[in-house]
């Protein structure tokens, strides 16, 4: 068997294949997308993306088109994108992007293991010095693409396999710990509770109504533009997906309760309003009810807009796609926005970026079964090819 | 050193202690409380009431009293009360009085460990058979006492460090699972959602609100007569301890969420109509939200009323403890109810059965420092002594 390329893995634990092509001095297209999973994503999620680049580069090297390629193109397959141990994302695109603070080595799971050690149990001794050296020098990278699973309903709705996306949501992960008064669930009255847990619910039915209607509760407040708002009424997401109580017995009143809140929108001014107002309203709340709140910025991220160029050769590309797969396409290929988070969003820190969607069976992920169709799972191989045979 | 009395641990976990007295074959006083407590409950929790028996039939010995006990008295500590493992309660006392469905040792914590396994890894061979053998003859028990720090305010309220308990509330324990549409946090817009974390904070927040004022709820409802509503207003208590989501990701809509509802009250209509109409209330809550809810009943156990003779017999020996103590008395001795469940409930279904309250520092336990004081463990114990002298 002949090597396709040559292959490493990064000090923070990204796989890498390169191929140099025609033009090794060029500079090089990144292409890839993220290993790691959360529980119940399906096969797909991230692992399309990393599949589909390698298979496009053995059609090329099938074909004896590998060494014509204009410029290196090097697959990565991302190590941490979900942060769902050490509740931090991007860190493999991050490190590679160069947005990691020299601290993150030291953020430990909830075992209080830090990340430099995970990664000393798997033989990879990294430093701060050789996490900063992991920063690609962007004079050498000419830009990213990523091919990902949508995630979501559009695609499904449209009735198209391939999308191409126009931009990546803001993200704001909150994590909010209530703290009131420890009791036996029998002996203290109704009316002497500082109970966490009503208080969390009460904050989570507001958080809730917000996000459905932002310009109810955000329209006339100064700290929101009538266009933020508009763009907040089609696009503002939140979600609480994590929550627990303190000591967690049926028969305690909690001494305290933490649940995570997760917050998206495409305009980024819109979601910071949301944020403060929903943060006075847990202070208020809170105060109200004799409790104490605490809110912590677990992360922040900014939309990132897509490259006009690169979402133009991957519009090509998915027309190409589906043109052989189907013969005549009478439809544009859709351009969509991306609700969800993506090394993209990372790497934009240091280069271009462009992504293309491939649609999800059930609309909804992350679900368990096999949620992309296999003529899916083609079209976006045969796309990343086209993509690549024409840079 | 001498044998204070023979001891033995049963089938089912508890531990005995038994001295005969002059009447080996008069009924006999059992007399004990739980040696398992929740997390953070503090010392006191249950085993008070076991070294208090002990060292009342020691201070007997050192007098040379306990050979004239006019009957049998047995401590018992009881192995399992709070329920925590496997969410079901009064395992040691269950079994004792009888309470406990042969079905009982197949139960199993979260682990799929089944009780009857734990036991025989703690090498005690239980069949079904041998389960309904623990059960003690009626005929053989004289009456139940039991003393219990208070775990709530009142002792503390009235400035007394004993009281004799009325009766025990009547105490539902509920398991709601809530399952809806799981998600990517980013991609489905919130209209389209089916989650159900945000219906079961909603939930809560209507559970509060009826639980706080059930006369607005309950009062034009033909379940609940004036009087129960009346009851239920001072002394209704409803808890949500624990709760849980799946696949609990900060980025992911939930699929599942679980959580516990600890309802208690004195009036057992009064408690009924109040889980007919929080159940009414849930389903057409998750019937609008088109998530789909289950109200699974773990325990279901009817108020107790103590025994008027045992109580009057636990007074004058709580007064001679205090008389002792302080000289002069100038305040009855306060009578109280118990919000919280005592293995008294589940021995109740035996024979008659009388209770003791000791006061907690800090008024509501559990809570993880010391809360009872010094002079107050004493009294306890002379009060005991002071009832076993005048059996």
């Amino acid at each position: 068997m002949l090597m396709l390329c040559s292959s490493w893995v990064d000090q923070m634990g990204n796989v890498h294949g390169r191929v140099e092509g025609a033009n090794p001095n060029a500079e090089a297209l990144l292409i890839g997308s993220h290993m790691d999973t959360v529980v119940d994503a399906g096969m797909f999620d991230g692992s399309l993306g990393i599949v589909s680049a390698i298979s496009a580069l053995k059609a090329l090297k099938v074909n004896g088109k590998l060494e014509k390629l204009k410029r290196p193109v090097e697959v990565i397959a991302f190590c941490d994108e979900e942060g769902v141990r050490f509740q931090t994302t991007f860190l493999g695109s991050g490190a590679i992007a160069g947005i990691l603070p020299a601290t993150t080595l030291e953020i430990s799971d909830k075992r209080d293991t830090m990340i430099k050690d995970v990664l000393k149990e798997n033989s990879i001794d990294i430093t701060e010095e050789k996490l900063l050296q992991l920063k690609y020098d962007p004079k050498s990278v000419w830009g990213y693409v990523e091919i990902h699973i949508e995630q979501g309903p559009v695609l499904e709705q449209k009735g198209f396999p391939l999308g191409v996306v126009k931009g990546i949501a803001g993200q704001t992960r909150l994590k909010v710990t209530v703290r009131g008064s420890q009791g036996h669930a029998g002996t203290v009255p109704m009316s002497m509770r500082q109970d966490p847990m009503a208080a969390a619910a009460e904050l989570i039915v507001v958080m809730e109504s917000l996000c459905k209607n932002p310009e109810e509760f955000l329209s006339y407040d100064d700290h929101c533009s009538d266009s933020s708002v508009k763009s907040l009424s089609s696009s503002l997401v939140c979600t609480v997906g994590e929550i627990s109580t303190w000591p967690s017995a049926s028969n305690v009143i909690p001494g305290q309760v933490t649940y995570t809140v997760d917050i998206r929108a495409i305009d980024d001014l819109g979601r910071e309003a949301v944020i403060y107002d929903l943060s006075k309203r847990i202070y208020q709340i809170c105060d109200k009810r004799s409790v104490s709140c605490n809110i912590e910025h677990k992360h922040d991220a900014g939309a990132v807009i897509c490259d006009s160029e690169l979402s133009s050769q991957l519009k090509s590309a998915a027309y190409s796609a589906l043109k052989k797969m189907e013969g005549d396409i009478q439809d544009e290929v859709p351009t969509l926005m991306s609700g969800a988070g993506h090394d993209a969003m990372a790497m934009s820190h240091l280069t271009k970026v462009g992504m293309l969607f491939v649609r999800c069976r059930g609309g909804i992920s992350h679900s368990p079964q096999e949620h992309v169709l296999d003529n899916d799972v083609w079209a976006a191989g045969l796309a990343t090819l086209s993509f690549l045979e024409n840079l």
